[in-house]
């Protein structure tokens, strides 16, 4: 900071005129399935609403699959009506992409509602070239460090926007969270989370009346796991959002560097996903073990991420029965910041952290904060 | 939404030239006492990492207090060493504004971090004049409705921001955490709160073992109350917490509409402050008799902030032991939006709700967001 020269008195600066016209964002969506499709549904019921508080006009340009792609949406898109005279092409995320920017006079902003590396190979070169990306899709924030610096670099450059608010905790407010600590001079101390909805179900309710096994094949009914409930046993998606986390408080983490351990056997690691559900009873043992070591020590089980300095690590632990860890509900996540000004009690965020619903939401305001950096006001005043 | 008219294999749209200069933004400070010595503090630790990370440039141009100004900032203030040839003027906030605005070249940010109406009173003037504002001054946004709506206007002609994230939960995500679930079309249910760290600390520990009066005497002894401890008891103050939240969700409420029930006994409320310490014993008896109708309930008491549709209540209340109020340690503050979306579970957020430290980062990071809405980038790839 420096004196700034200027008469001292000086008149109030003149009012800067508002422009009457609407900020106009083209919107791409890739990946319209269950998070994609939600967010459709949200952009649709909230268009109006933006139109005419916050003279933002959101324009629906295309939708893309792996396979298929959608160029010129309309209303009719939008309505969820027939897809009209529109016809699928066969994918082009390039074509896609050039489609959704149009001829450069208006912001382009591309929502990666998928869970693919493809798509986020395709970042550094969108932001490049000065197209915005908003995403709950955790393969560039948590893959390959030279793709991210990629990434990166190529924001830089343009200044365009990546907004990824939606891969940790959904919609929970917890990467601005610590990006907010971190720009107003915290230091993070550490980062304690249940990360996994599933994994915080399975242990909530693992209370020795019901086998492990049992519980896994009830959340799979459910639909609470992942049609093979090895991704989410293996502890890797949680590992990713704790990578996500450190690279957004400045450690150069990478998967292989975080320390998992799983739920899932080594000779099970490898098999059908049908035949894993089929040996799921391999679990119980060693789970009911765990429990009653767990309950000799007076505590209960969780499925906790922990970020200390640069070591990270997932896995099962005894929890002290008075920790927050101990009260979640349900399929809550909890995301517990330990700082220097968050010392004796920690900034915690809780609350569901996964569903097409909230992580659709989670898209949708980061791409309000995209068109927040244009200009754009929200606020209750 | 609507048809983009736009040729559709159009190229990617060329990247954008990013400005090799710096965003200079003017910076004033109202009020520095704890809160806003706390900001001066942060902004010099944080000036170098802005400037080179994000081609920031904060230049603090003045600084006042109720009674005096003092213009013409420079590193020698940032560093908190002698007020060097800096003179002191009789403070004129007119001037002030005009001032830190200069000749309007560069946007200017003002900082509240007084808790005076006098201030508050200014806002629409600066807002219609292109100045932003940022502040934890509770006064405007839970004030009279006829100045918050001035001020809504002023903001909406002119195009500058208004933030005030430091109003309800210091440095907790709140207000913008709502703000993004009620603009991506999320619809709030109720929200629940302990907003208050001086009657979480004073219930947490009321457990009958020591009167209610010694508490409230340690707590004063210890500065986690007002001076004058009825400040807090009367429960206004999140009175004007709940107030806030309820106009940032649409509902147009005022502090009279608040249903408040206050622990201060009427016979008490116009005493001196000494003769209000004198007297604390009178509360012993009425709380004892709570604690012990909340025991026999199974419950514990807690103080609460509850808005529910129209509705908008403060006071002491009985709360089940799993509840997640039940849990809450030191002078953690709790805020749960029940809203559409998070209907089985809410979304919480949980810690330290006041000091020094925490509200003015509130404050440095709405100040980072009136930034970003010029286009200064903040993320970690």
């Amino acid at each position: 900071m420096s004196i700034a020269i200027a008469p001292p008195h000086s008149p109030l600066r003149a009012a800067p005129r508002r422009a009457v016209a609407p900020l106009v964002v083209h919107v791409g969506v890739v990946g319209p399935g269950k998070v994609g499709t939600a967010l459709l549904t949200q952009l649709r019921l909230m268009a109006p609403r933006l139109a005419s508080h916050c003279n933002l006009e959101l324009r629906l340009r295309a939708v893309s699959d792996s396979r298929h792609m959608w160029l010129d949406c309309d209303d009719e898109a939008l309505n969820g009506r027939s897809h009209g005279a529109q016809t699928w092409r066969p994918a082009d995320l390039d074509e896609f992409a050039a489609y959704v920017a149009g001829d450069g006079g208006e912001p382009a902003v591309l929502a990666d509602c998928s869970a693919s590396d493809v798509v986020a190979d395709r970042y550094a070169g969108w932001l490049a070239a000065g197209i915005h990306v908003v995403t709950p899709n955790k393969r560039a924030a948590s893959g390959p460090l030279e793709r991210w610096r990629r990434i990166g670099v190529a924001a830089g450059a343009s200044g365009a926007r990546l907004h990824y608010e939606g891969t940790v905790g959904a919609g929970l407010p917890v990467v601005q969270t610590l990006r907010d600590l971190l720009d107003t001079g915290d230091e993070l101390v550490a980062v304690e989370g249940m990360l996994s909805g599933t994994l915080a179900w399975l242990f909530n309710r693992f209370d020795g009346s019901t086998p492990f096994s049992a519980l896994v094949r009830e959340a799979h009914a459910l639909g609470y796991t992942e049609p093979d409930p090895r991704d989410d046993l293996s502890g890797m998606d949680v590992a990713r959002k704790l990578v996500i986390l450190a690279r957004e408080a400045g450690v150069a983490l990478s998967l292989e560097d975080v320390e998992v351990r799983g739920l899932v056997p080594d000779d099970l690691a490898a098999c059908s996903p049908d035949a894993f559900m089929e040996s799921l009873d391999a679990l119980d043992a060693p789970m009911a073990a765990r429990l009653a070591a767990a309950r000799a020590a007076g505590g209960v089980l969780r499925h906790v991420a922990r970020l200390d300095g640069r070591r990270a690590a997932v896995g099962v632990e005894t929890i002290e029965p008075d920790h927050a860890f101990a009260h979640a509900r349900l399929t809550d996540n909890v995301i517990r910041f330990a700082t220097r000004r968050y010392c004796d009690n920690a900034l915690v965020v809780q609350g569901p952290g996964a569903g097409p619903e909230v992580t659709a939401a989670a898209v949708f305001a980061d791409l309000l904060r995209v068109a927040g950096a244009m200009g754009v006001k929200r606020c209750a005043c």
